[in-house]
């Protein structure tokens, strides 16, 4: 067992009708101004928006807001953001909608206390060393962005998909009302819950030292995922499947399940962060394609564990069943499981692939992950 | 599932070495002066405590001392620290020890900021407001204190072993190095063992609404501290082993397990904190003797729950076959699981029952724990 630190001050506020308590919590840290940051539209058709405004307003919080937050976030919306926030003189930033409204709030909150320019954070040139307090109102569960410090955003000259990690954006609190995520698409829900395997699978199959418990938790959170997903495409109305779909979202991003493991990466997110940057793919729709793809390629580097997860999750006794059967029940779920189907033709891999291999550059993976073994993997998608 | 709050913000400093680092943890957050809570003196034996002092003594950290604190830390020797505490003007409490010595730092650090008497808060009289700043350094997993904002005294004058509660005393930072409990005798592995068991297992089988992911989490949870304690009983020295069940023991008590769950209670601990306050038992020894034959009474009320425990951790398709295996287990690993053997009479049954009864008023569960209820559960020990 590798030696770790573990730290996670989010506070969750997990039930029914707690987004109307979001200007008590936000009180509760003696805050009197915030940036509002929120999506597309939705909220305020739904209700939810007017909910939040009535709760800042009970609590005398000011606020301005910026909103129009897309999937794979805007770094031109999040300079927006921070410009607002500047020029209001803004205390925290809430954020309402899903996981890129949460990673726009955290990037906001990060530029707000600096000079320069926020991408600098997101090419490594500078270290995060103060940010603005976040909260969050989620719609969505699949990120675990409601309680981490990672935020992912999408450059949009430059089509980089990169992200950065600091405690500093943990949420100071994060509100779950599984009810406000019970709109959420048949196709949304199948994306989210292959995100969620996605985040539990990385290390699993990656690290060089991962502790049977560490196995365990993660087999946890699939199984739940799996079951809950087949009850929510049954019954969306299911509130307990939606609350512990929910749950597991976030335990399986909130380093809980990388704790005390070595050697683990994250490579699937990095050649899925090139589809997203490059055509626009949702997270999960790409991730749907780059994993089966990739777990074919590297089973060979740990065919114990690939045995195992064919065991504990399928009851099979064969490594590539697992897969097959993992792949199997991405398709059967509605999630996309090859380029094709994601309108992304042949051509495409080697620009993909560069893309790629300089974030893995980034992330210390270049060495494992060359322009070339990168396209070897896509080619099997 | 369960409308519910989760908020842990103790920082776990986990490895080899990190004892060593713990005049740096403190001083990152601004303290100058400690009290030192320590236990019997084996860390003067074993040179822990010369590391200490000279990482506090290297960032500049004043402190006072207070030692001798035994298992079923005492309530007169809390009510020392506290005099120290308060005389000295002290910032923090480091308890540096297992359970009982962190259990003792925080009934100090709530007492300091106290006029009154801390007995107070434990009978319920008054609640947390404040407390000082607790840090701890472990050389014993099992009661999860290092990671939670628990503490349970025994009132020497009344024979009440009673318990508090609060974020407040949430340690700031604790530090886990396994390589400190390798030391630790195989009676007081196993009683730890047990002990783990018992946090995992009260809300379990008590909750009325238990999702399958808290199900599944406390079952990674026992298979591992059932793995990696058998491990240890054949080689102590298995650094993986160790460390292992040093971080299961704290995810058993540190909140996780009963998130969303409904309904749940402690009564193996209520009883067995008769027990403790009445004869001085081991907590974890007293648990071994306890729980089976709380199993045993309570199983036809939620006998779905007893099967699945049965197939899950041992693999039998029948309730009573679980039990009796953890039982045996129990015995297997030396703890014992009669009244006998741990020298109580058949006669002293009236007064544990009354003892315990009296904690169920205070816990809420005197409605279904009657004085008759536990003679019944306890004349199955």
């Amino acid at each position: 067992m590798n030696d770790f630190m573990y730290y996670n001050p989010t506070k969750i506020e997990f039930g029914k009708t707690k987004e109307n308590k979001i200007g008590q919590y936000i009180k509760e840290s003696n805050i009197k101004k915030v940036l509002l940051v929120t999506g597309t539209g939705s909220i305020k058709k739904n209700g939810l928006y007017e909910k939040i405004i009535s709760s800042l307003n009970k609590y005398n919080i000011e606020y301005e807001e910026i909103d129009g937050v897309v999937s794979n976030p805007l770094l031109s919306r999040v300079n927006d953001g921070i410009k607002i926030a500047k020029e209001h003189k803004i205390e925290a930033v809430l954020g309402v909608g899903g996981g890129s409204v949460a990673d726009s709030a955290k990037a906001i909150a990060v530029g707000a206390k600096y000079e320069g320019d926020v991408w600098d954070f997101f090419i490594n040139k500078v270290q995060i060393t103060e940010a603005l307090p976040v909260f969050t109102v989620m719609t969505l569960a699949a990120t675990a962005s409601e309680m981490n410090g990672n935020s992912v955003v999408m450059n949009d000259e430059t089509q980089q998909k990169y992200s950065i990690a600091s405690v500093l954006v943990n949420p100071v609190v994060s509100v779950i009302n599984p009810e406000l995520m019970a709109t959420v698409s048949q196709e949304y829900l199948a994306y989210s819950a292959v995100d969620i395997i996605a985040h539990s699978i990385e290390v699993y199959f990656t690290a060089t030292d991962h502790p049977n418990f560490n196995s365990r938790i993660v087999e946890s959170i699939i199984k739940t995922v799996i079951e809950t997903t087949e009850a929510l495409l049954e019954n969306p109305n299911d509130y307990d499947a939606r609350a512990e779909f929910a749950w597991v979202a976030i335990q399986a991003l909130n380093g809980l399940t990388p704790a005390g493991t070595a050697g683990g990466s994250f490579p699937n997110h990095m050649i899925e962060h090139a589809l997203s940057a490059i055509y626009n793919v949702a997270h999960g729709a790409g991730l749907a394609v780059v994993i089966p793809a990739w777990m074919k390629w590297h089973k060979e580097q740990n065919i114990k564990q690939y045995t195992r997860f064919a065991k504990e999750i399928f009851n099979e006794n064969d490594a590539d069943k697992g897969i097959e059967l993992l792949e199997a029940w991405f398709a059967k779920i509605g999630a996309p499981v090859t380029l094709q189907m994601i309108n992304i033709p042949r051509e495409g891999i080697k620009a993909l692939a560069t893309n790629a291999n300089a974030l893995a550059g980034l992330w210390g993976m270049d060495e494992a992950y060359s322009v070339e073994t990168i396209i070897d993997i896509l080619e099997k998608a």
